[in-house]
């Protein structure tokens, strides 16, 4: 039995009016320092751009996939039947946590370090440094276990894919969460209704096809979200200015030149990415931080970006065809980008990610694309990609 | 020059926040009795067997027709300066009137009556004894002007088009409205976004390809109000009682047996449907005022069926197949019905209806559908259709 | 124990998202002739002919209040410890049929009938035969008990509080539902955090004081519902048509003339009110099925009256002071009304009204007026009392 | 006549689905380092510490109050005919304006600086090295007369009264997205029915009586977000670590001690705030900054708050009354304070605050509290003020 705590505590939230927590456990783990940073890190990095509003942390995106697992264990039929407690509390734990390996604008971060943010979650709950990772074993819960439903190993099937999939208490946390703070009101979601068409089975997690409308709402919602908000050329726009800038420190660090900004443990991470206790000291300030004293930088590419980071000067792009000669673009590396964005709504079992499975009135088991022609005529076709070039003008 | 008010007048709505009128014609239209009629008669008849919130009037949605059209002069860019004053008033008219010619219950109605009800708004407006006749015509609007854009008669193509097409005030408020009004959330439509991408010009409506996406989430906004909302079984199952209420009415007059129930004017009409005072009689308030006296009614069908109107016994349904004999069912016409139901998310130039068209950043026009491969699978896609019988058991 | 569904039906609603129902007791009560009636009957009356969209039926209400009072036993501390099963089902069956004694346009059919509606509740309750006493008898709950909650008979306080005082379950459904189809946006109400201050003992029902401010913001919206949307003047302009309509009918059938119209429920009832039978045969349909009659009515008073309801001819209004001799006006007694409008935003103990009663951090239980200076000094002022005539220019 | 952009350039927002930018002033303005700066201050500093959604920056507000003066100006009767463009474009650029004073956790840095940040934003405006400076002159703007306003000098009254009041576009914006940002259901206004009850006269801006209970309505949420947002004790709590901070390092470099962080430029701006260029150097970012550095800081007092910053180890506090000593929490002065809080929810021409005048039907001008009991009432009693200490446990 896991400890309770003896007055529920509440964090206020505009999407579930108030996020509960009951266990003792989970009240340690929201006060553990590697979450905690996880005010200092924005949810959506570059996109207030564009989405001026967008201001929210993953702090509040991580109570919010926590307070979702709480509503998949209330309301979704045979969650709590199905899930032991330990599982449940797995749960919980899980979808707390799993957003503390993203680093400061995790995009350009991610890029720089090559290695996935799930991945650096699972190392932080695994090592002994941390906050923790000392308060799960604290109260009987296996680091591993949790590290092992981040990095989708399938010993806990189920909580995995309440966690990670194609619908899961992450996603409609943030999809919701993304729409409210930015005002983009096509990423509104019926929660309600969602949550009343899963099913939660021993081994599977499955939607009942009389739902199935809700759930092709909540892909389109999914798919604008991503095509309006999260891949909008001017968020990667101002975002490559961060890439150009950790990528000029790796390379005069590489050379051995002394960068003139307090950066010792953003070098030292991308150097060793083991090292959890430097990476936990990285956020959002610490990087704005050394981007101001870059400003005057006397590396001339380094205090360029900077300056342009901070007034917002970003890179300019262009869609590219065969008339257009690129090589003009190209002439230095951290000025230049060649990218290509392409989305489909829907992913019809392609690779390491399953379709979701609809349950039929009838009791038979079918695969949401062969259910609803909408969603297979979306899962097939996909925006022409588009292939872009980004170019900064110093 | 149409006269203003001295003041503006307002109506408080849940939507716009305030509906303002701002000339006289449209002040004395709004408190004709043809308009203040739609205030009995339900906008979405039986849909409150479902979703019991449904309750509100045509009036209400007549008044956002109007105030969506009001928007689309104020919003969309090219509107005022490519339509003279009065085109623009004809506008603001038929968006108003556009659904006068409602009956009570109005599907069941049509039914019955073997007219669409555009035909009947259109000569309502024609009459020369009806208010919104006279009001039209003290103000120097030509009534048969409106009733050429009810009728989509191609005089004045950009107003019709903005009245009723694929993307009009019609549906950009009903569906926003009856969203609210149900609670059924997927019916949310970016209404500023919209009026952002639409252009008028002289001769055309499009919407800039950069604001492709918000017509995407529309339609998709569409096409699940049908299916979740206005396509719903239950509701058809409700109105086949009414249906085979008037049925019966018609065929035992026809056969010169008198209905012992207060019918005169819903059997005048019935007969003769150019009948327009007797017509505009007709409300909810009528219909569910000789149902109530049929109850007691000496022919059994006519009190039976009233009586499961009133007490919502409705028609059971069952979907189709080969193996089921359907014959056993059709025992009693009034107590039977075969229909199915099959909805497209678009319609991509189908007969009468006209694709919703782009305009490119290049200049080019282009039909949504060739843009959009999202629509234009969802335009070729469709539920397949569902043969549903219907059955009632005495 | 009472007997549960196999599985929980729920009703869609935009305020809580799903209203759900556990219990086969209350699903077979929803489903109950004199609830369902309840359909037919607008909550608001005439104030539709001020905020156009509210059209919302007394059924919708209901539903609310019974879903209030599952949410203060999910979420109000003490509740489900403190109330036995059978004090819960009272408290869940209350919330329902709380209303079911109202008349249509409910203000002036109180006024005629000389009954305050809860009397009428708790009598079609105890009658036997109406659906809901015997639905009640069938489950194990003892039809009057419900009436003696209904009548404040203090036989099971805490129900009682909870369903009708100060703060109860019917107020937090019908501020926020009114202000929602109104689209008044000063009746929002913070029901979450309400909930929360609540507490439930064995003998009573109190508020924490950290929770005052929640209180006094919702008595504000109270305040300014009923100045704003209850009392309007215009609201009572298009009443007292009906008023006058009451009376006269009652007048003509006293002094013995024949109205010609279909009113012999309606007649026999304010002859009568134990006639339950004829009395639930009355909603807004039957009304306005005798008012639509009566346009054509050969009383001239009636005839008038009734196509001044019909086509929103209202009653004119003055604010009265000394200079105004008011004689000129009071000519015919069915056209005019003299009345007074007092509203004070909180009753401090005033006659059978108890005060909220707040529980300190220090564990004191102190009325509100006494904590709050601001609820004190809202309880002691008020607005001037307005003296207002109506009267009618036929 | 100031120049207009080509085409509108729009910022999307939750509030007013899209602020919209008309003038080429307030293009380049917006893009002003002075108030791209406001991107990394946030609105509500320590709130967040217990409405964790409360994370958004002043830039946002910046936008919304100019927005709002958009809507007064297009929505406000007599707006435009009594202001001359250059007093609409005052406004306008005023309310966009007003907050570019404010320092990073804008509380403690007043604390320390003891210069209202109003006075700072006139001086940023005047000095003749900022962006916002310059564009005013470049597009005939006196930046004197934005200055005046600012200061409240009275040589644009209505302006000021419209940018500076008890109901100005800055409470109606932050109010409002204060609430939405929180989730804090009773900060919502509703804006349009106060647009449509002010009044603009040539030298005044009054209130409809027929709209005092709007008026009421807001002021009573702005009593509650004061009481249960901006005033709440645990922000107190957590902003107070700032202060000490500040505190610390002011004594430390007046008794010359090198504060061992990057601080220089703070240090520069409490010691002389006329440095213009130093003080808008100064954000969020920037004292995240150094005070990340502090924590391994050789002086104790600076590494303990700041360590106690970062982790939020908070102030505790305690009501105070005669039986406390409260000798015993004074040792340490950086870890102790004494205040009290009070407010009331309205000022009744206090010292420089005017009252809100109502404007009656029969054409009188009377001050709200004259006008409105409750608003007499409200201005009169206020909570008993709280004498609250904090002490920081070390």
């Amino acid at each position: 039995m896991f400890k309770k705590l003896e007055r529920q505590k509440v964090f206020r939230d505009p999407l579930y009016g108030y996020i509960e927590v009951n266990y003792e456990l989970i009240s340690k783990l929201i006060d553990a320092r590697e979450v905690q940073r996880l005010r200092r890190i924005r949810q959506l990095s570059g996109v207030s751009m564009v989405f001026q509003t967008a201001e929210h942390s993953r702090f509040t995106h991580s109570l919010g996939s926590y307070q979702m697992a709480n509503l998949v264990l209330e309301k979704v039929s045979g969650a709590k039947e199905n899930l032991s407690e330990y599982e449940q509390i797995l749960l919980l734990v899980s979808a707390l946590l799993h957003d503390i390996g993203h680093g400061p604008y995790s995009h350009a971060f991610e890029e720089i370090l090559d290695t996935p943010h799930e991945e650096m979650t699972a190392r932080i709950i695994e090592a002994s440094t941390t906050d923790v990772n000392r308060i799960l074993k604290e109260y009987g819960v296996n680091p591993s276990d949790v590290a092992s439903i981040i990095r989708h190993n399938s010993k806990y099937k189920v909580v995995e894919k309440l966690v990670s999939s194609q619908l899961d208490v992450d996603r409609m946390d943030y999809l919701a969460r993304d729409a409210y703070f930015t005002g983009a009101t096509y990423g509104t979601i019926d929660r309600n209704r969602l949550l009343r068409s899963m099913i939660v089975l021993k081994d599977d997690v499955l939607v009942r096809a009389s739902g199935v409308h809700s759930v092709e709402s909540y892909l389109m919602s999914r798919y604008h979200m991503y095509f309006q908000v999260y891949y909008h050329p001017v968020t990667r726009a101002y975002e490559l200015l961060l890439e150009g800038i950790y990528k000029r420190i790796k390379d005069l660090t590489e050379a051995n030149i002394k960068v003139d900004a307090n950066v010792t443990n953003f070098v030292r991470v991308i150097k060793d990415n083991s090292l959890i206790e430097e990476y936990v000291s990285l956020d959002d300030a610490y990087v704005n931080g050394f981007v101001t004293q870059l400003t005057s930088s006397s590396d001339e590419i380094l205090s360029t970006l900077a300056k342009a980071f901070l007034n917002r000067k970003l890179f300019k792009y262009l869609d590219v065809n065969e008339d257009i000669d690129i090589s003009q673009f190209k002439k230095n590396k951290y000025y230049f980008n060649e990218s290509s964005v392409s989305a489909v709504a829907y992913l019809a079992n392609k690779g390491a990610v399953d379709s979701i499975k609809l349950l039929t009135e009838t009791g038979e088991v079918v695969k949401l694309e062969d259910y609803s022609p909408i969603i297979k005529s979306l899962a097939e076709s996909s925006y022409k990609k588009v292939k872009r070039i980004y170019y900064f003008e110093a």
